[in-house]
């Protein structure tokens, strides 16, 4: 009863927190959404006095008390979410209030400056900016690795996907080298000796396009009576497991980023969805992490929405949707169009096979920024090496090379590998669904998520946090995390 | 120095305070116009929470520490500001928790229950969840009006328009009833002899209405860098002072409620965007309650935008929105319809002349309740013989009587009286900016609210709370309140 008591008293406590945390979901989405300009400077203070008060809850000293004095839980999921919630607490209580307070400055004054040196390719210019940046967050990072046995760079990288260090991704991340040095210029050669794809041109107005990925996303498995499809410039997903908000921008020239931009989000949304109900607002009913979350993304985005199988009935969506017919909107085509590999300077741009390049470049240069083995200064040169390492290219500027990305000037360290984990494991849970299910491809020829979903539902989402990332794979899959797969599914779509 | 730290401190703890409920006002705006259904129960709790937050930092004992220590402060602004943070603590502090939450769950039992009632017109099946609402509300009357020094009716009062007890109102009341007696009979006679009201019959697009709306919102001074318009079941004007969400819901049969209805939030919206920056998030920087806020949409929807100058302009817009025309769409014509005089049995369908006497009815019933004069199950008759002895009506069953308002039904009291002194300020304002402002009409006849919203802006809005009720309309008139103006201007506008 006492026991009971303890641990439905920390329960509510982080509850409350997680509440919190919702509220300031929903106003990030508003203000990516439907908020006027004029509202940015209040809602920074909303979300600043939200993230403030949640901050205090979770570093309140009587509950450090209350989790250092909480008896052991028989009920594996309840001993798990202890862990969790303790975990959470030591994350919190790590940094001293001085250093919190020393990032949010250092980080908004390089973002400010990023937002300019940007386009003028001018690394010099934000350069000073970063080294600050770069000094706190190592500061950060050795502060946090002291208290979670951590290596400084592993501590950065359980923020968003506990239990996974840069000793198991380098060595992943080195076969994939590999396999992309063998690989990509077969795919290449493979690619010049067939026919060129041919452009989709047009008008496709934005509303045409927003009903058509609503009911893409729709047939996917989303309820929108728990979810909505709003416009943003940059995507993403927000909003809580009951009221999931996904957004998208529509190109009126091409529809392709939406259309693929919406089904990424919607497997996002379906994970939030399909969370344990009954752990609501406990850190074992949270999503498993950010590689976690991008598994469920990219194995619809690109696992299921590129196969030939839905291609064939997108082919259809789209001629009926826009009213368009021709040879350019052949399942064929668009698989020539949206499959496309092709080595380039941008990340966000990158197909599937040429992406996890950039996280590599990326995982490598943070890491030695991190480890202090690597100058601010320097970077400009070692990404140019790096890719080109990777690639075979090298950037003509800065704007296309270490400037490219907000990350790190906005003082997001350790984030890049979940990326590439993500879509690593996708291809593993794929190739389980496909064993399990064998009547998949049928399904997705007619658009129907459903299966896959039902599948990821029981094997992944219900899962919540109770497991680890490779843990979950394993549950899933039947074999612990295996870059392999990833390999298999290049092989088999663009080699085959 | 020391007497600085101490209200700054004060200051910001109220900033906090104020910044949360921000967070909630803009949460119950997305609730209202945007949430998908199935996210009402985690929106619920959300809402909770951030209430209770609010609500410890508000009671925190060490808050009443530093209020009762703090030096008086010279600034009269800041002196005034005080005051207010120790009126709200006290008012936060003078419940007891059990009682807080007795009266969550009986009002929302109760309101269930008239969600049914209404329709089915069955006071009986809500009589016993209203009388354990009145049971508690009374208690909370005792014990605000004990710590606040008011009656018990009073406290209630002061929640929603601070400085204004019943002893001021009932006289106004009862010189408007007799008024009503004299001069409606007298209105309903020109109505008579007058030419009969044109309907406006044809389609009315929801979107054509809302870009109009949008329109004549622009042209009365809203900003939509700082605001939105959307839709929702009930109208309201919600958000913050640099980011206004106001709504409306279309009738695609009648234009009419969602024009008139925008411009009454915009007098809303305006209101909150003219607060005093310097003192955005402290008590003295809010708007001087509930009646001056009415005063402030009413001032546009029925003093200005019903104007013979604006319904004027007001033709030319519809008729070119719409592309109709026909004497129907006449200045002349708008203002047979759209300031037709009733007796009806609806509050919320009253026009401006018999409003009030719904009001006086409620407030008369109310303040019986809460005095324990009138007993739950005595509240038809009372309404049926009240609003016969107003009005010389008697409504055919309880869903046109005491069903109607969801207001006890929800626990509500003492806010009823807050429409009908907003209606007679908005009079009294709209007297002297007319006598400061000579071409007031020349602009409303060009759709120009400019004129007149900065009077209001500079003699209103500025002032926030830093004076009460009275004292705000002195300021702004040279005259305490005086019902006498909202008879002068129904005489004027009915009988002239």
């Amino acid at each position: 009863m006492v026991a009971m008591n303890a641990i439905s008293r920390l329960n509510a406590r982080f509850a409350r927190i997680a509440t919190i945390s919702e509220a300031a979901s929903m106003l990030g989405w508003d203000a990516a959404a439907v908020m006027p300009t004029g509202g940015a400077e209040a809602r920074g203070d909303q979300l600043a006095v939200l993230a403030g008060v949640a901050h205090d809850l979770l570093t309140a000293p009587d509950l450090a008390e209350e989790l250092a004095a909480a008896p052991a839980p028989d009920d594996p999921w309840e001993a798990r979410n202890l862990a969790l919630m303790r975990h959470a607490q030591v994350r919190a209580t790590a940094l001293p209030l001085d250093l919190v307070e020393a990032q949010e400055r250092a980080n908004a004054a390089c973002e400010r400056v990023w937002r300019e040196a940007r386009p003028a390719s001018d690394f010099a210019m934000v350069a000073g900016k970063l080294e600050e940046v770069v000094r706190l967050e190592r500061e950060r990072a050795a502060a946090l690795g002291e208290r979670l046995g951590l290596s400084p760079y592993d501590a950065l990288m359980d923020g968003f996907q506990r239990g996974i260090g840069a000793d198991d991704v380098a060595p992943v991340f080195a076969r994939y080298e590999a396999f992309l040095a063998e690989a990509l210029p077969e795919v290449e050669a493979r690619q010049r000796a067939a026919p060129a794809a041919l452009p989709l041109t047009g008008y496709f107005p934005a509303d045409a396009q927003e009903a058509l990925c609503k009911r893409l996303a729709a047939r996917a498995g989303l309820d929108f009576d728990h979810a909505r499809l709003d416009r943003s410039l940059h995507p993403f997903c927000g909003g809580t497991p009951t009221d999931v908000r996904i957004t998208t921008r529509y190109d009126e020239a091409n529809p392709a980023q939406a259309i693929m931009g919406v089904l990424h989000e919607t497997g996002h949304a379906l994970y939030e969805r399909g969370l344990p109900a009954a752990w609501r607002r406990q850190p074992v009913g949270h999503a498993a992490g950010m590689a976690a979350h991008e598994s469920q993304s990219l194995i619809l985005e690109m696992q299921a929405c590129r196969s030939d199988a839905y291609l064939s009935f997108l082919s259809g969506e789209l001629t009926a949707a826009f009213g368009v017919s021709g040879p350019e909107w052949s399942a064929a085509n668009l698989a020539r169009l949206w499959r496309h590999v092709e080595r380039g300077f941008i990340r966000v741009d990158a197909d599937e096979m040429t992406y996890p390049a950039h996280v590599i470049l990326r995982f490598r240069l943070e890491r030695a920024m991190i480890a202090g083995d690597l100058a601010v200064r320097d970077l400009p040169g070692a990404w140019a090496e790096g890719l080109h390492a990777l690639l075979g290219i090298t950037p003509p500027d800065d704007r296309r090379g270490c400037l490219q990305d907000i990350h790190w000037y906005d003082g997001l360290f350790g984030y890049f590998p979940s990326y590439t984990l993500g879509a690593m494991a996708a291809a593993q849970l794929m190739a389980a669904a496909r064993a399990a299910l064998p009547d998949l491809d049928a399904a997705l020829g007619r658009g129907e998520l459903a299966p896959l979903v039902g599948w990821l539902g029981t094997n992944v989402h219900a899962l919540g946090s109770s497991v680890g990332f490779s843990d979950l794979l394993a549950s899933a899959t039947g074999r612990p995390f295996d870059a392999g797969a990833f390999e298999a599914h290049l092989r088999m779509r663009y080699l085959n």
